[in-house]
């Protein structure tokens, strides 16, 4: 048995990476991860036993963060210790396609997954005759069709709002597909189109699935009225094609103030824990692209 | 003999590379260079003889361009038939690291290199503790110490105007290091830092040398007034760090209105054909970097 010295001290990191060669967030045996290279590197850096991490938006293989958040627990006297050079330790040796940008301190009562009031993803099309520009090639999803991007901009208003979204989830068993989109726009800068959508959270694939109908729509196979029509659904829609997950990056992850936290995460928790019925925001956070 | 089919239709290219993976723009025997890349890929997608670009910016290895220039000459017909299409058959056949944008018919006048009132470089830094960001990691140096950008700024100002510019640039006999700097701004975001310069045009390593020199004013290992007072010098100043060639990238190159080019052109090949006086703007837009 070890002696704990006092209560842990829990970090928040905020971190970016490049999911391309990545088999996404989550630890898989076998396979190179970013939750993996994380702690791992986190282990070696503060020289202590294994760590944990809890993430706000559990990226799919080959999807990118530039604003992913992670918390995790650690003794206060290694933190006293080595908590000043973490940032700059990690950058020695974590490889260059992930980077912590900050480690901060922060109240028991922040959770990265629990805790957060929404996340923000961001997916690129380019859909100009010459293709992505080489320098964000490995980032922006190039179409060879013309796009409209008019359509999409109405069809992503209709889609706002809180709905169940299980025409665009990877369904899991008792987990809840009903999620609050709080914003989703759709804007062309010459031949590169943003799709920009903020939500309480998202269940699998639903940010990929919704970028498929838009394309779909964009393209005129579909009509303007058809995604949102699919929220009619209460299963998974086949027909919805699944966008490539190298256009996508988690970009935001928005928390209540530090006197909020803990109410914020009871409500998370207690609506997830329900064993039947489900309710807005159950599985917080759990998964998405 | 062939038989030429009338006065041959001059052609700009508007195009992008990711320097990472080309030993630079110029063709060499048995290196992979964009020059060579798109030559190549141009006289496939046109299905015509060897095509010779001319380039605004010739950029070293390792060096970016989101905004290069280039022309060709074609025959009439050959551009009747396959015109409209090159941008898209470029892109099929073209690697994902370098893109042509735009192909152009423009007045014979017009030349790439000769007739451009300047080109425009961006020079970027990343002085976090944690490093580059993972989706610009390529393109950005990562610098290790904290950089004083008032300094760097301060210097750039002094950097600015008409100068022999020895002490920063490779020499090449008879070729001339007098140039003007139009603007040589640095400016930071957060971690990042950019450098960006403009100019008639550049010596060979002009502007990584300058950043060299910036840098090392930003560590204050040098005194503000250091890259200035070197403009004194004739020759080479070997104390003078050239920066690394990934964080360097053209990004626009200007010319006059249409019916101003063919002076503009004259005026730079009278410079630049004089044998034994060197004046501004000599060399013009020969090498850089």
């Amino acid at each position: 048995m070890t002696i704990e010295a006092g209560p842990s001290i829990r970090v928040r990191l905020d971190l970016s990476y490049d999911g391309t060669d990545f088999s996404g967030w989550a630890s898989q045996p076998g396979r190179r991860t970013v939750q993996g290279v994380l702690e791992t590197a986190l282990a070696t850096v503060l020289r202590t036993g294994p760590i944990t991490l809890t993430v706000a938006g559990r990226t799919d293989a080959g999807v990118h963060a530039t604003g992913q958040v992670a918390h995790f627990e650690v003794a206060p006297e290694v933190w006293a210790e080595q908590g000043e050079k973490l940032v700059r330790r990690l950058a020695g040796v974590l490889a260059p396609d992930v980077r912590v940008r900050a480690a901060t301190v922060v109240p028991a009562t922040f959770d990265a997954r629990f805790a957060a009031l929404w996340r923000s993803y961001e997916y690129l099309i380019d859909d100009g005759d010459g293709g992505p520009q080489p320098l964000s090639r490995n980032y922006v999803l190039g179409w060879r069709r013309h796009l409209d991007t008019g359509a999409m901009a109405t069809a992503a208003i209709g889609l706002s709002g809180l709905h169940d979204f299980a025409a665009f989830c990877k369904r899991r068993d008792g987990a809840s597909t009903i999620r609050t989109v709080l914003d989703f726009t759709v804007e062309r800068t010459g031949d590169l189109i943003a799709c920009r959508i903020r939500a309480d959270a998202f269940c699998h694939s639903m940010v990929r699935s919704l970028v498929g109908a838009l394309i779909a729509v964009g393209e005129r196979r579909r009509p303007v009225e058809w995604p949102v029509e699919l929220l009619e659904r209460r299963v998974r829609a086949d027909e919805v094609p699944v966008a490539a997950p190298h256009g996508l990056r988690l970009v935001a992850v928005g928390y209540p103030a530090d006197d909020e936290l803990a109410a914020r995460a009871a409500q998370t928790r207690a609506v997830r824990t329900l064993p039947v019925i489900e309710r807005p925001g159950g599985e917080s956070g759990d998964a998405e692209a």
